[in-house]
């Protein structure tokens, strides 16, 4: 089948006037990625009927002329109930087309008002507008919400796609319905993806040291990408043929050794909710970050017990028992005092597993001795001593709290049991 | 003069590859409306001559054939020394020029060079092309970078404009230098900007029970945008007559009395810097996230301690003294384990104000009597009874635990001595 050229649309002035970021179309991307089709380029619109059908009679023109390169349209946002959603009727304008009523949706609106107690006279027009599609158009239903989301061919094997702007009405109606549909048009050989992160390395140096030394993959049919994490990229290798990913997965395992992992945030989590053993944390620099990262995986209250948040000296001493002669004599951040943060937090909180950090993240604070981005993250597993480990993180003071808070977790994820049954 | 129509372009694979999320473009048309133009859409490209080239020549030729509405096409990425960076030659195929080297640039990257104690003779190619311009393109020097910005005249009063990526580099560049270029070319009167928090209240309801009664002053020529925070909204606001900003501040100032405020976490770093006053927290469902939010602010060491992250009931025991009795008979989200927590927390820190938290993020633990989204928010100032607010947050478990420290810090806001001088 021919692969079409993909445009991803953002609707919404909030995006154009900068006033919010539009996560929708980098999240469509990826999923196309994974699928094995690449994006030909994103395109943002304010609420502007004129402009919005500008854009669309482009596309249109364009498929219309090429019939060889087939145009796929995947737009977002504008099927709501206020008056700024132009959508419908710029499709329906863009079509020559009359809109019709998609009777499950609209019963489905119906039921939604009458469980609350009103009758279905007071649905107003604007919110009706919302279970409509043009006529004969290729419908997706929205199982997270009401918009009815729809796909209408604009020229042969070319389609453009309406979905609402809610990000969680999108991604359900994206997987479950459009995906499918892309599918049976545009169907290509399911592409198998592997995924690795290597902790303590920048995207260049990976490329110099491992990337160009995997040629013969590339040239047999391997895709990849990376991404700069806070702390650690994100590599990802793309492949119909298997044996091609198992080959680089084995390369980069032997190559970086125990800096390679899978996902550390959902290896931890899996680990500590089977193993039923406890963590608590103690934060200097990165004031609660750490803690933050933990609760914020549902479950996690399962095992975090808490800990103490101790950015100024005194609370080390009296939150933690960090003796005050350790402070003075080597520093609050120093192997010793990152020490004796880890051992006073497993003794008051009990806890299996003990993190604790302490560093300057600048951008003041910084000597020459200790400069800005020297974190020391000490790791506790109880009954045995504590070790600490000294980092120098690079980048601006949100950046060195990131990475801090991510290499604590790495340093735990190191001395967990298997996460998982493989 | 004719004001232009904006289009603002991103180049990079990883954008349209959804790996990485372009921030420039937001940013871009954030400072241009300050500055009172409107954007008219965002493009992202990947890093392939072709498409990039496409879509210029398309802008190119849309400038020719409708003079009267010129282009500014505002582009970012690809001036680096990497193999990928089309941005350049793209330029020169689309204009049908040479290349010239621009001086000043070249002298930089020399010293540098040599500065590293390497000679110039050492200078890649592929570096050296980020000192080289369009014959006759209007140069914008990056005080931040290595890179040269240039201007290109693709129609009579049409222009490229084209930047590099690195967000530091660009946004110097672009006050610096773009801007007074802009409006040299597309002056207009100088917009004034007022902005506005209004807590506790969607971007719907702000619209519906205040901005409908506003018509007189948005057809005096004031222009309005509404963006939805967690746990407040931002009302901006933009005139060139400033007595219409006046006006409407009065009037949102007088509808929402202390629930409108102006900037809270700049106005609490602010007052508890001049004050001298200390805080602590306490955070049981936001897990670190208020204390890691108070951190990210560089400054903060001056008054903040600490506290405590007290995610199990136990914790809240030993680490406050919450008492267990407390904890039996209410539950651990209840107004007096909340207010247990912020005075067991003032005793323990004796901090000037103590704030505690304790609610129920979901997605699993709520009931009928406690539903998901139930939030005690307590707040001690010391000497004084502790206070608690209850709160019940919509959303997901994200939203519910960012609204919780957000509006913790607007209970501390409220009760702060003035601000600053104004």
């Amino acid at each position: 089948m021919k692969q079409p050229q993909i445009t991803i649309i953002a609707t919404g002035s909030e995006i154009t006037a900068g006033r919010s970021i539009d996560t929708n179309s980098g999240w469509i991307a990826n999923r196309l990625f994974e699928e094995g089709w690449k994006v030909r380029n994103f395109i943002a619109l304010p609420d502007n009927p004129k402009t919005i059908l500008e854009e669309l009679m482009h596309l249109k023109r364009k498929a219309e002329n090429d019939p060889d390169n087939p145009v796929l349209a995947i737009m977002t946002g504008g099927l709501g109930s206020t008056e700024d959603d132009y959508t419908l009727q710029t499709v329906l304008d863009l079509q020559n087309k009359e809109k019709e009523v998609v009777e499950k949706a609209r019963i489905k609106l119906q039921r939604f008002f009458e469980s609350r107690g009103k009758s279905y006279s007071d649905i107003l027009p604007a919110m009706l507008r919302q279970v409509y599609v043009p006529s004969g158009s290729y419908t997706l239903d929205n199982s997270a919400g009401i918009a009815v989301g729809f796909a209408e061919e604009i020229a042969p094997s070319s389609f453009l796609v309406c979905m609402p702007g809610v990000p969680s009405e999108m991604k359900e109606m994206f997987n479950r319905r459009l995906l499918p549909f892309l599918k049976r048009n545009y169907g290509i050989e399911n592409l198998k993806q592997a995924t690795r992160w290597v902790w303590s390395i920048g995207e260049s140096l990976f490329q110099e040291e491992f990337m160009k030394n995997q040629k013969d993959l590339l040239s047999a049919g391997m895709d990849w990408g990376v991404t700069a994490q806070k702390g650690y990229i994100k590599a990802i290798f793309n492949a119909s043929d298997e044996s091609l990913l198992n080959e680089v997965v084995l390369r980069i395992r032997n190559f970086y050794k125990e800096l390679c992992t899978e996902d550390v945030f959902t290896e931890v989590h899996e680990s500590l909710s089977l193993s039923g053993k406890s963590l608590a944390v103690a934060e200097s620099c990165t004031g609660g970050l750490l803690g933050a990262k933990i609760t914020d995986i549902k479950g996690s209250s399962a095992y975090f017990l808490g800990g103490a948040i101790t950015y100024s000296n005194d609370q080390k001493v009296s939150l933690l028992g960090v003796s005050e002669d350790t402070i003075a004599k080597y520093g609050a951040v120093s192997t010793e005092t990152c020490s004796e943060m880890a051992d006073g937090l497993s003794d008051r909180t009990n806890a299996d597993y003990s993190l604790s950090i302490t560093g300057i993240a600048g951008p003041d604070g910084g000597t020459d001795e200790k400069p800005v981005g020297l974190v020391w993250i000490g790791r506790k597993e109880k009954g045995k001593p504590s070790e600490t480990f000294r980092y120098l993180f690079p980048g601006n003071r949100e950046t060195i709290r990131e990475n801090a808070a991510n290499t604590a977790l790495f340093l735990l994820h190191q001395i967990l049991p298997e996460r998982k049954i493989k």
